[in-house]
């Protein structure tokens, strides 16, 4: 298996560059091939904007139809791009690690998917959901969360649980692409954990992972063409 | 009233710059005080770092810590974080105009939220929604879609409505924050309609704007102290 492990952390000791390394030992020692994109090590740039094409348009910049645009030329992207999309297109399983930020990705996970996952590349008018590009690839969301899990629930102050929040990336963004979304890994209350807890979660991760190519967990599954 | 308008387009041609200048337009004729935060202009940093504080911590990078450590010691944030705090404190109303990418905000507007909302500064750990520290504020969610109103529905491709995917920015952070949140702004079929469509969404945004001081269209507000 060909696995792309992305990350968003700015410190070696944070607890998600702990859950990075956990994830590329375990799959290292299996035998599996392993990308990895450091967003913050990388300076990934996050904006869109009309440098992200090695070709100009005159048109009024619409930033999707540039996408189209460029996926339609062949080599149409600039090379940070291109060199995501380059392990992106490799990958079997791509697992997302980002603190939760708003009830959301921080912004730099979000530029990742404003940039790569390119009309044309990632799905198009015509591939969409069951039909999106990234079909046949499985993808995991793994986040830790500052606040308990009692805070998300429909009686706590958020309403709503994280996975519930991060709709619009498990569906509107990694279904719409085709991927099939595994039920996300939650590390709640990661403020008040003591070492021993955290250590506990790296366990927990490290066996999910461990079976994760048998795991039948989804949240978002295409039917298979049989 | 004082009016911070925020915009992420980088193309004054697009309809979102449209709508910017549209809501400029309306409340500076109106005799209101308008302030503009123009995100790609500005070319905003999105990417929450150690850079953002003026001292630095040997202490583990926690960002939500050492955004409050800056705001306890008084005068702690990089001047591009400080320059948008003096211009969120002055305002009574706050209005975000974006393109709706993946059912969600554009990452520079992400990075915004990241950066400005500091714990400290919009709220703290006994400072949330009723409670928050911007209370006394509106806010407003303006967004242009390009997929039909009738893609995000129950029965529609994306499962749930705009507003609803935004759950994590009108609630998770804005309400969090003590904004009273508005029912947002949101124009669909951006991609199909035609520039005389165009013409009549700016007209029923500035209609609505005229009169957004006693609009009660709330999707979350504040008990009032009476």
């Amino acid at each position: 298996m060909n696995v792309l492990l992305i990350s968003a952390h700015d410190d070696n000791a944070s607890f998600v560059a702990a859950l990075q390394y956990s994830a590329l030992s375990v799959f290292e020692r299996a035998g599996h091939q392993v990308s990895v994109t450091d967003l913050h090590a990388q300076q990934f740039n996050p904006v869109a904007g009309k440098l992200d094409f090695t070709t100009t348009s005159v048109e009024h910049a619409n930033y999707m139809f540039n996408q189209q645009r460029a996926s339609n030329t062949g080599s149409g992207f600039s090379p940070d791009i291109e060199s995501e999309m380059q392990k992106l297109k490799a990958a079997d399983l791509v697992i997302f690690h980002f603190p939760l930020w708003w009830s959301s990705t921080p912004a730099v996970v979000k530029g990742w998917i404003d940039r790569v996952l390119a009309s044309g590349f990632a799905w198009s008018p015509d591939n969409k959901y069951g039909n999106g590009l990234m079909r046949g690839k499985k993808a995991l969301i793994v986040t830790s969360v500052g606040d308990p899990q009692s805070f998300y629930s429909p009686d706590g102050i958020h309403k709503a649980s994280v996975p519930q929040h991060l709709y619009w990336l498990t569906h509107g963004t990694l279904a719409f692409c085709g991927f099939d979304v595994f039920s996300p890994q939650v590390i709640h209350n990661i403020t008040a954990a003591s070492q021993e807890d955290l250590e506990q979660e790296l366990e927990k991760y490290r066996t999910r992972l461990a079976g994760i190519e048998n795991e039948q967990d989804y949240i978002y599954k295409h039917a298979s063409e049989g």
